[in-house]
């Protein structure tokens, strides 16, 4: 007999997956964790049935998340993660010396509890002296603040169910007020192929550019998301990824598998029917 | 009762399409042809139970395979396609009123013959005067032929069964004689992310480099294509696709729909981890 999970890209379009075995399952406050070991991709943890990481493909995501941004302003010191109940994305960022304080929020505190036992490689930033965990909404958590962060990185499951509120215009504007002259926030983007998909990016992109003077999207290669055609957010006040210089990052020497500078730039290189999407909202 | 179709991306790994009805179900002296209408992509083209293309993201491949090399030297001439039986390739060609002469060779002329009834808009290419079809092995085609083209594209199916000697070195090298002094070269690269497809992706780059003076490689988003993530090589005796002048063809006024002169250098941004596969070769 063999196990095979399915995660539906769309009704008519579902990704199959074979399993070892399965090594978590739970539900908590929020969601249905599971977590499985896969031929293909490793191990593999799923929120409410989606796909959120696997250790195969990972780096992309967190590389992608963090680098673009760290690159773009190499003095960031003070971060707030939303959502990225993994630990991946607080890995990287632990990776520079130069940042002071990591805070992450994350609303489902069981998620990291499961992640620091099924992936200890993932999760190994959580130990960091300067990460601070809040197990407590993110809209809320931004609400009032003013001027505190350089870097806001929204790394949130999709736009449905505790998801929601962080793809909400109120939410982007609190975290525009939130962030200091030159801060920077990145948001998981979704996708510009399957229907449901590119909606959340059209209207998240829509409530972004209403707030911030710089409001860009940049792409990257995912296998393991619907299509393999995942974006982030990029917005800011004062900062253009696309013109600043990036010698500063390269000299930091961080090795590093799916970024490089060059991709850096590439990255916002969107297909036409991408931004012709993203133009008409 | 519900029709779906798997392709398998690995062995562990499936992709499932769901299908209204079969269209065309035939086998040639080559291969299975298969054709479907399909919930989410429209009409879809199997060989062999791979899929090669729907009408939802062909664009995607044909804008990348004709625009970047044709971007690149907008001066070409003659063109050669090897392969590329459901036309797509040389519709694309076709827009470029400056092309004088499109040599298609297929090894399968069963395709050719089902795409123009079930891909009309795909296939519409096929009846310009300028093009000539031949149905005959590529390998043999090329071998002996010297300085007769500017633009040799092979648009093959993967690596086994009958497109298999056209990722051979000796392949490649009649194709650089049979180039003119300022010849591209654009093949399809398979993809790095899955093993048998990576490993193809690397043995094709060896024999490449080995013969051209440039040998790169470029990217794009084929989301029904193993992992999203493909690729295709760019070689040529003389011409750097990244540092050429591209207003020409900005002038040119092509709409196109993934295409366009900011992806041309973005698609050269490989991912750290593809570059060092392709430079351990």
């Amino acid at each position: 007999m063999e196990n095979w999970i399915t995660e539906a890209h769309s009704d008519a379009v579902h990704f199959n997956v074979k399993v070892k075995e399965q090594l978590y399952h739970g539900q908590s406050k929020y969601q249905m964790i599971d977590i499985y070991d896969t031929y293909a991709f490793g191990r593999l943890l799923a929120l409410d049935g989606d796909i959120m990481i696997t250790e195969k493909d990972e780096f992309i995501y967190h590389d992608m998340i963090v680098h673009v941004p760290m690159a773009t302003n190499p003095d960031i010191k003070k971060v707030l993660v939303i959502g990225g109940g993994d630990g991946g994305t607080v890995r990287e960022l632990t990776r520079y010396k130069t940042i002071e304080q990591i805070d992450m929020v994350e609303l489902d505190e069981q998620v990291v509890n499961v992640c620091r036992d099924y992936f200890k490689d993932v999760a190994s930033g959580f130990d960091d002296p300067r990460v601070h965990l809040y197990f407590e909404d993110g809209v809320s958590f931004v609400s009032g603040l003013k001027e505190v962060y350089d870097l806001i990185i929204v790394d949130s499951t999709d736009p449905f169910g505790p998801g929601e509120g962080l793809f909400s215009k109120g939410f982007y504007e609190n975290c525009f007020y939130a962030l200091k002259e030159d801060g920077i926030l990145i948001n998981q983007h979704e996708s510009p192929y399957y229907e449901n998909d590119a909606y959340e990016m059209k209207r998240s992109h829509a409530n972004i550019k209403r707030t911030f003077d710089i409001a860009k999207v940049y792409q990257f290669h995912m296998p393991t998301y619907p299509s393999g055609h995942w974006l982030f957010g990029f917005a800011s006040k004062t900062m253009d990824p696309e013109t600043v210089d990036l010698s500063t990052w390269e000299a930091l020497d961080i090795k590093t598998k799916y970024y490089n500078t060059k991709i850096h730039k590439g990255a916002f290189a969107l297909p036409t029917y991408v931004v012709n999407m993203l133009e008409e909202v």
